[in-house]
């Protein structure tokens, strides 16, 4: 039996693009000889299709894609992830179902058992989990099709009480399939991996393993679709970051001696947050059906690293950056930025907020006379930048993107309705000490990141002589704070026991803590890390814990 | 027996407060003669602590709470809710609790079995579900303890599979408690009630139901404790809207003949609303810690309404209002403004918007010049005024309140940084029709606000003659259709079938999806209707479904 994998990019609710795709995928695999072909979970609809499921008119366009794709199912036999109705009468609405179709119809529906409710993952908030369990014969062969979380309970602590796999083994199966929806973070790739290879292990079986490619907001899905021999070695893997259609022969695969695992993705852990990013920014774009980007150049390294991955992932003629001195602003910041523009060969413009800022301090005038210079005219410079930003991105139809670094937007290190604007922020997931890694590896063959914008002392550059680290602890700390705090949910105990300064711990963790209002306000962060903010970190504002 | 319910206001992660006002109704039940004191579901943290839950500490602050509050359980009994440890080794790493406090000590441990996991609530992201059954004996009485939704599996479509009461009858218990934390919304309390009837009924059992009291952020408490009769007739209600401590005789319930249910609270809907954002309010202030309010005042009917309910919440001392005008500004905006600054007595300002205006259209003119006025000089009025609100709030420690209401922020007709801006929505679940009742029930008694600011036009003012039904659907339809398709996920065929003009719902559909990404980036909403922006509504950005 040839089994095809088709690793496509979805887009969430456009069932005419979707289904075209699907079509190419089946008709392709058909024509190199494949007798199924295996597409990934809820592909028909996109994934995260979210509170769209709610609306049976969702449900009803889901379904009506199914049946255009079923009637190119005769020659070939094909899998595709669906969202369908619960008739049992009792639980939540929907299954997410694994859909088979051949000679022109469903002719098996498989639902998922184990409903990631964690993190990014809410479904459970739509989904009733699977309790009956059988595998599908075709060819001869008993498949134990599965749905991506449905193989990942293995370990010392399971998140679920039930294991699909126990049941669908009773049917003796002679492969499995997995269906997955399994976004991108950078350990990711090396848990699935893991997870995956123990599942072919522990059951003796090939394992077929179709993920998404592409992005959907904020979530980055990054491909690299598997195939193991029972052994649990990776006997081949699909690209990564982008879209793919391979063929197995299951004979081959099974009895494949291996000994060695294939592997053609990045291994560096920055160079895959890196693609990510590109990927993630144009993706964003594309969807929304945008080409022009829009940004605040300062000469620092956030909005550096941000200006090249925009330029990576739209083209440099789609990429617009904006100098905004002020009389706080170093010659050196201008001259830096301006250099990396025109290395990149991008648009940039200098505009200086000199006149709005005498504006508002005569306009606000009567009521702040007398009052010395404080956080809120710090604030005021950054608002007007952000005021400038918008203003061109109305006029010309740019998507004006956010350049803060996770460790400023988990300290609150940053200017609401300022420079947290924007439509999506790029390095929100990548900490301030990751930034300067990525400058570094974007430098690796040609310098295109001005030397001083990497070496010179962090500073927001809205007062006199002002640096990052006057309010904040050298990254190195506050990131490795952060990282315990937000990454591994480690306490103030379990820090101050590791050698941190209690001092430092407490200030920072009540930073990230009293900002929960500034994050709830700020754009969609493309995720490169197991936990980033926004919809993986649902935080109380009105809390009053650690602070 | 006599059983307390206590029904209090306590504050997410403020163990102190929360064990302190715990501790302190436990002894004024017990100085009134109560045997037991019935406190509400995660009584000890606050509800809902979201992913604070997932940090070890946070629930070892929990337990040294109870411990605390255990040691004042001598001569009375207490049911606490609290998050406790799963120590099956198997499933979620937490159990949603009722702790039983007798002696000193924790006797008994109950757990949720029905996890909410729809709208606002994540349940199935930190629990386990209960999966054993028992009643817990008490003064010679069973008591079946449930938590919240464990007596709401009633109905011919149940959302879920098992029903915790069918166990818990096998025990004959002699009465049941529910400790609850069940959110507002205008339709809540009859729902409740009919539900906890239909238990009490159904079992022939009395039933005694504890809820909070009090905001956090968006979601608004009602209290509303009730106390019903084996036939499932309300016996009493505790207050609306504030804490309150009642006891109960169960005998007396028990045999009550009482024919008529007893109901204390508003019972106009409009009334509900207005009361339940008056608390919001009021509550975010307190629980933040600040007490100070700012907003920008048009002369517009929702900038109006939210000062009166603001003044309501917080004093007239501690709001100050901020009139802009512009050129496009009109003059009775002004002056009705004024007017209701001066009925309502709180402080107001007129600052002009002009000269940051020209300076900007200065600064950016390089890159403007010859291009026609359109929506960015629209967007960068209501921006400057954004600035100018958060420049006076940073000086002097006003919280902004958003003014926006859920019509506009359906459809996106608001500027993103600019009068979308704000700490909290006051008025963004509440649609423009319904602000207008609510206009008129706060004129009820004495015209507050001026009459022109209700009758009016309503208008942004952001361009010569601008009204919002030039590029908007006159309010009724509009609202008519936003509620259908928000509230109760109708599609478009739905509506069309129903007689709305199939290009208008097309827009309106249009509209709302495709202005996620504004509303992704406005501030929490309190939460009055049962389907509100924010957390309980959950939409993809870059989907193409409807648009």
């Amino acid at each position: 039996m040839k089994i095809a994998l088709a690793q496509l990019n979805y887009h969430i609710g456009n069932f005419k693009e979707n289904t075209e795709k699907i079509r190419m995928a089946v008709r392709k695999a058909e024509q190199q000889g494949a007798d199924l072909v295996v597409f990934a979970e809820l592909a028909v609809s996109g994934y995260p299709p979210r509170d769209f499921l709610e609306f049976d008119d969702f449900i009803r366009k889901c379904h009506k894609a199914v049946e255009e794709i079923a009637q190119d199912c005769t020659d070939i036999a094909a899998i595709v992830g669906c969202p369908v109705k619960n008739l049992t009468g009792k639980g939540k609405p929907l299954f997410n179902a694994a859909l088979f179709l051949e000679n022109g119809k469903v002719s098996h529906e498989t639902y998922k058992t184990l409903l990631p409710n964690y993190d990014i993952f809410d479904e459970y908030r739509y989904f009733e989990p699977n309790r009956k369990f059988e595998t599908i014969q075709f060819k001869g062969k008993q498949i134990a099709l599965t749905i991506c979380e449905d193989l990942w309970n293995t370990g010392d602590h399971p998140l679920y009480v039930a294991n699909p796999m126990h049941e669908l083994m009773k049917y003796k199966p002679d492969l499995i399939i997995n269906i997955a929806a399994s976004p991108f973070h950078y350990d990711q790739q090396e848990i699935r991996t893991r997870i995956l290879s123990q599942n072919a292990k522990n059951n003796k079986l090939p394992v077929f393993y179709v993920n998404h490619a592409g992005a959907q907001t904020e979530l980055l899905f990054d491909g690299g679709s598997m195939v193991f021999t029972p052994e649990g070695v990776v006997f081949d893997e699909l690209k990564y970051f982008e879209e793919d259609l391979k063929i197995f022969d299951l004979e081959e695969v099974k009895h494949s001696k291996k000994a060695q695992s294939a592997h053609h993705g990045q291994s560096e852990k920055i160079g895959l947050i890196h693609d990510a990013l590109v990927m993630g920014v144009r993706n964003y774009f594309k969807k929304l059906g945008f080409h022009k980007a829009l940004l605040g150049l300062s000469g620092g390294i956030d909005s550096a690293v941000t200006l090249v991955i925009a330029v990576r992932a739209l083209g440099a003629g789609n990429v617009r950056a904006v100098l905004m001195p002020s009389a706080f602003s170093s010659d050196h910041s201008v001259t830096d930025a301006i250099k990396l523009a025109e290395n990149l060969g991008c648009q940039y413009d200098v505009i200086s907020i000199e006149e709005a800022y005498k504006s508002f301090e005569n306009t606000l005038n009567p009521l702040f006379r007398g009052l010395p210079f404080d956080i809120t005219e710090e604030n005021l410079q950054a608002r007007i930048r952000g005021v400038i930003l918008m203003a061109i991105s109305n006029k010309f139809g740019h998507i004006l993107l956010n350049t803060s670094n996770k460790s400023e937007a988990a300290v609150g290190y940053g200017t609401l309705y300022g420079d947290m604007n924007g439509g999506i922020s790029v390095l929100g997931d990548v900490y301030k000490t990751q930034v300067f890694e990525l400058a570094d590896y974007i430098n690796k063959d040609q310098g295109i990141i001005p030397l001083n914008t990497i070496t010179k002392p962090p500073s927001a550059e809205l007062r006199p002589g002002q640096k990052d680290s006057d309010s904040l602890p050298d990254y190195e700390i506050l990131d490795d704070i952060l990282y315990q705090y937000i990454e591994l949910r480690r306490g103030p105990h379990e820090l101050i026991n590791q050698g941190f300064d209690e001092e430092t711990v407490k200030k920072v963790l009540r930073l990230v803590n009293t900002n929960e209002h500034k994050r709830y306000q700020t754009p969609p962060t493309l995720r490169v890390s197991p936990k980033a903010f926004g919809m993986g970190r649902r935080m109380p504002i009105v809390a009053r814990y650690l602070t």
